[in-house]
């Protein structure tokens, strides 16, 4: 809702309100810790990584007994989040729940704003983790995105295990696109530790890319001015 | 930044510190009005429609005499907004201007979040304008999107004189995608206007769709239940 490293760590009144109205907290431990001034006199309950469908069942089963419950996710809930899991689950387990997905901001839109305007035009966000999704499937939507000559935004681009994705994703991108193409790298967006890199689409392998990175990919309109990453809209000017 | 209609009306901390801290406002004037409760003892700017590179120039201009400018722009500037012509205007007026973009919530996510929750898996976001990119251009992107199964989100898809791009958009995805695909219609969300229609590739047409209105087109995973319209991630539960 929201809140959270590895992308937006932009917080909004509206999921503020929500968490202030709540009686118990849900989620990963790591964005509960961010949001510690809304837990004050609130249960928490914070898991591991990786725990989601234990943690929201854990919040559907709170809400089944009639507390208000707040279930936490960085960015924006609805993009790669927790949103879809938490409707998912509570169709079996409670389909008169009420639910309320108050939306975030994603990575991919706090990304572009620190780097400038990439997404100005069409694009495409696509995850290289390939944990839930065959990775035929997304080599497919990969080489579908470079050849309309979409921007692409990448989240989970690279971990320590799983580096190969990228590679290949560059190689499909540099069949439709020159070398120079612009690429923004955005590592820990909104965070103290915030790194933005901008490079182009030969380099992009050497940068320091890892799970809390997104990467842009400019299309043929895009441009690398000196302190911006530009896809200009067409204006005349 | 994070304000107005026909997108995102939600609001932000960071734009609106951004905007308290300006000596100018900049704007749309619909948009201008939706934040009067910011622009008190301050100038304001505020042109009609259309007058994008005529207002971006004006900002620019105050900024270049000492102002502290705030550009005002709806859902996210990066988005189909202002951010791109700000930055590409201040290129060639005043390379050296100190920009900054404040991201907000683009209509895609604001309306992701009151259908359910679309967007879990890869996403593209497509204007159906041709104003700025010919047809073709949008056509092609709009067959790659439906041939790699990504969820696909359409803005601006249809104004009073410009109706056939959604015909066409449903013609392209029809042939990649049975007629009953979920298919979710925003309209005027985060407004007190705000309309949901959660109904089905094959009814698409006969909807209520105007330029306030985004369009989200899932993907063979997508499904509606009762209540919501959720492209499941693909946990196993």
């Amino acid at each position: 809702m929201g809140i959270g490293p590895g992308g937006a760590a932009e917080r909004t009144p509206r999921a503020d309100r929500a968490i202030a109205q709540s009686d118990v907290i849900v989620g990963y431990s790591r964005y509960v810790r961010l949001i510690k001034d809304l837990c004050v006199g609130k249960e928490t309950l914070a898991t591991g990584m990786t725990r989601e469908v234990e943690r929201c069942r854990a919040a559907i089963e709170r809400a089944q007994s009639g507390s208000i419950v707040a279930l936490i996710s960085s960015g924006d809930p609805g993009v790669y989040g927790m949103a879809g899991l938490a409707i998912e689950l509570a169709e079996q387990m409670a389909p008169e729940l009420e639910i309320e997905v108050v939306p975030g901001i994603t990575a991919a839109n706090a990304a572009a704003a620190r780097m400038g305007a990439p997404l100005m035009l069409d694009y495409a966000v696509i995850s290289l983790s390939d944990l839930l999704v065959p990775w035929e499937m997304i080599r497919q939507r990969l080489e579908a995105v470079a050849s309309a000559d979409l921007v692409a935004v990448l989240y989970n681009p690279r971990s320590r295990k799983r580096v190969r994705q990228l590679e290949e994703t560059v190689e499909i991108f540099q069949r439709y696109h020159p070398t120079d193409t612009p690429v923004g790298i955005g590592t820990a967006i909104s965070t103290p530790d915030e790194h933005i890199v901008l490079t182009n689409l030969g380099s992009l392998l050497a940068q320091e890319v890892n799970m809390k990175t997104v990467v842009i990919i400019g299309n043929t309109q895009s441009t690398k001015l000196k302190r911006w990453f530009l896809t200009p809209r067409g204006y005349t000017l």
